[in-house]
């Protein structure tokens, strides 16, 4: 069955609602949260751990992708569903934050991104023809177009010329897209002007998308600006298409965009904080490696019902991280991702029963947080660290 | 239940024996192969993954539990098996071989062994009776005696005393032993002098340890040398006595020691091999990593029935060993564990159906190799790599 988006449930005091996604590879519900295989895995993690955690999809990196090893590769070993043994729904994105990401490797011209390799310094032109070439041989359900993350800070001017630049790829990558079943989104820009945010959506919407992502956010500005933005672009996106916040971000995070409208979510937070130790719970966050864990005979969070607070105990995920054992990161990678992907649950349900007020309150009272705080935001760098 | 071991069936053609060993937490078939989880981690494993895997007993490291997290750490926390969520049969060593390894960092004296840990350069005494009070600690089913490593090359006459020294720790440890719920055994040294290994056979089995440990062995010798010093000393053990070959070795070396007599087997190879990409297989050794399998859609061994070789390509596998993916560790350390416990369930079986001389020339047809090199053994330093 081919893509497509039926809002099931409003909430009453908000813009959240729940959906249902259908795509090739099955259903997804919505809001959702995308675990990321930036190279065709979830770190640590095998498809079958990931079906345990209740992921409906999951997002794979085309930038890394097409690097290594190679997007043609992996059409001919049958398509990364294939390759990889992920037989769920699969987001590919574009490439463009990648490449954005690193910096003075790359050259932004009408015709495309010139860039090269963080792997072995080759030259490469990523064209929005070649971004959707590469995302079909990939084969993707959901794929996106080819965009400029417009950095932070930026002058008026430079996010006006920046959001244009991206219309025109939105359109050349509209025109280039011919696998139907692949669902093929846009990606709004725009910077922090609410004005900018307004034209770069009326553009992008224009084109008659499968769906849309708001792109650009998460790059360094404070929480404060990215939700405002949030707030500002959503209500620009058809009610009736699935709306995608690229990149973010918290627990927090989540909770306030559902409520703002957002049905779609990746971020790497929950799977690279896993593997430097830092586990999500319901009353906050845990630093693993802290002394305090060192005799403690409790799971990360007694409230949780991950494989692994079932099974182990602070004491021991602390010595398996400080022995640097491989096994500390599946079983942190497992923990993480069950909070983030039963937070969505949660958040489902409770849109459902009429009570994400009620939730909302449960949430930041047992957190003991508010939702913005002063920090920035800091939008993982894929290439360094992921 | 306590310890018990049975000889189920004999081997014909030669000393093979199918029997069964109980202990407290479960039955082990042997021969058996135990997986080394030094840590109290089989890397990149969850107890789970063993289990599927068919593993029936572990091995973890004295030496390493005793510095990092500690044995009294354990203790309280229930003690290894309850800490590492392995409710199965479980084997400690001494501390022996770990503390051979290190080198320079060590000093032998009657009392027992001054060492420095490799971790913060503490120092540490580590006698018989302290190397039987950790293992208590830890709880394992079987425990083993402190000896002394013998170096090779190593002079008869230095080979003598060393032996005569395991020898008086074998005696303090047996005197030191409270937990009657764990097996104890004793360790058989002398080098590579058959005269010596008798002498040491004698002394040790003169205490009636509940097992016999054949120590000494992969560290350097030649493989031929190896093999004889094997044949020599599994007959001066009793036969109703299981008889373990400690760290050794090859998937050959595991058939043609059990024909000689051997019940229980360890060895970092498959678990460190396949984290280095060397995958054992039914026609031999493959190095993932090659550029022969790039495009290769086949399993890494279509005869395997492991679950790496059921959904993932070759194509995919050297894809994640490039990438340093922490999934390539755990999807070759299922294959090569599969690999090595299910070439003792076809041993077992084999000596069941009486067929165990046709198995062996199966095997060397499918290997196209003999069993007998001229390589050196080379037992993995479990400090540097493991």
């Amino acid at each position: 069955m081919s893509f497509n988006f039926t809002v099931i449930k409003e909430d009453k005091n908000s813009s959240a609602r729940m959906g249902k996604i259908i795509t090739p590879h099955g259903e997804i519900n919505t809001p959702a949260f995308m675990p990321v295989g930036t190279q065709g895995t979830v770190k640590s993690l095998t498809p079958e751990d990931l079906e345990v955690l209740g992921a409906e999809i999951i997002l794979a990196n085309t930038y890394h992708l097409y690097l290594r090893p190679g997007h043609e590769l992996i059409t001919r070993l049958g398509g990364l569903h294939s390759f990889m043994h992920w037989n769920h729904p699969l987001l590919t994105d574009s490439g463009g934050f990648q490449i954005y990401s690193i910096g003075a490797l790359r050259k932004i011209k009408e015709e495309g991104v010139h860039f090269r390799s963080h792997l072995d310094g080759s030259f490469h032109l990523f064209t929005p023809e070649k971004a959707i070439e590469v995302q079909e041989a990939l084969g993707a359900d959901i794929i996106m177009c080819l965009d400029e993350c417009t950095p932070y800070p930026a002058t008026y001017d430079y996010t006006e010329q920046s959001l244009n630049l991206t219309t025109r790829w939105a359109q050349r990558c509209k025109k280039a897209h011919r696998k139907k079943d692949q669902a093929l989104f846009g990606i709004i820009q725009g910077g922090m002007y609410p004005q900018l945010r307004k034209l770069s959506a009326q553009q992008i919407v224009s084109f008659d998308f499968d769906g849309y992502a708001i792109g650009g956010l998460g790059v360094g500005e404070t929480k404060e600006m990215m939700h405002e933005i949030i707030a500002v672009t959503v209500p620009l996106i058809p009610a009736n298409k699935p709306r995608y916040l690229m990149g973010v971000g918290t627990p927090q995070d989540l909770l306030e965009c559902t409520r703002k409208g957002v049905d779609l979510f990746d971020c790497v937070m929950p799977t690279r904080h896993a593997r430097t130790g830092m586990l999500f719970t319901s009353f906050g966050s845990l630093v693993i490696k802290n002394a305090e864990y060192t005799d403690d005979p409790r799971p990360i969070d007694p409230e949780c019902g991950c494989y692994t607070c079932k099974y182990y105990s602070r004491a021991y995920l602390r010595h398996l991280f400080m022995a640097k054992e491989i096994l500390s990161a599946r079983l942190n990678t497992i923990h993480n991702l069950y909070y983030y992907l039963n937070l969505m649950k949660k958040i489902r349900e409770a849109i459902q029963k009429d009570s994400l007020e009620d939730y909302c309150y449960e949430f930041y009272e047992k957190q003991k947080t508010t939702f913005i705080t002063n920090e920035r935001t800091t939008r993982s760098l894929y290439l360094v660290n992921q």
